[in-house]
């Protein structure tokens, strides 16, 4: 399957939608999820052009995994929570659904997860919470 | 917390416990998963002594996730699975039942997941699905 450069996450990396950021350099962006399964659901993805992790280049995901760290620690300092989940779907039957590569950091517990990509968030809530996770970094 | 080098994976990096071996090398051991969320179930863990993913040095988290991806490109062809889950829970609140940093390679469908770490599985099965997917890498 070819790389649809007109995905939301492309649109987002591009400037032509907006995101709510908490960390960004050359290769990866981090952003506030929009339709959070936790408070402080937190997106990492790689800015190079993969559909899922299996495409994605070696360096690449060696590169995107320690932001995810570093974000997902953030995350735990800034929100003061005990879990974390990390959550990377590939494919549809997978359940994913922006075909660009992306590592979702959950706070909490698995078992409390709302279900995946189904309901809108509040955006203000959610714009908070990124402040205190970028605080952190 | 400190990292207890009696936790079962720890044992099995050992050699004191067995375990149904898909990849192994001087940094990363990868095995089925022994109460499988779905056929073809496999962990990959870094041989280092972390407890969680914000624990574990960054270059090995950087290792290990392409050992990761290379795993996840052997279950997706020799499985001829059409999407695969990778899930790292950080915590127990996050539902880690064994504290050594551990990637869970699921395929299919996330929304099709058996509970985790709820019922054993069909060992021969297992052993079964490990071969091919040995094969593939």
């Amino acid at each position: 399957m070819a790389y649809d450069d007109q995905n939301i996450f492309a649109r987002i990396l591009r400037g032509e939608l907006p995101a709510i950021k908490v960390y960004e350099d050359e290769r990866v962006l981090a952003f506030m999820d929009i339709m959070p399964q936790a408070e402080g659901h937190t997106l990492v993805i790689p800015k190079s052009p993969a559909i899922t992790l299996l495409d994605l280049a070696p360096e690449e995901a060696a590169y995107t995994i320690q932001i995810v760290q570093k974000v997902a620690k953030a995350i735990e300092t800034a929100l003061q929570v005990e879990g974390i989940v990390l959550m990377q779907l590939s494919g549809v039957a997978a359940g994913q659904t922006v075909p660009h590569v992306h590592f979702h950091l959950i706070p909490s517990s698995v078992h409390e997860l709302g279900k995946h990509a189904a309901q809108m968030g509040d955006q203000d809530k959610i714009r908070a919470l990124a402040e205190k996770i970028k605080a952190a970094l």
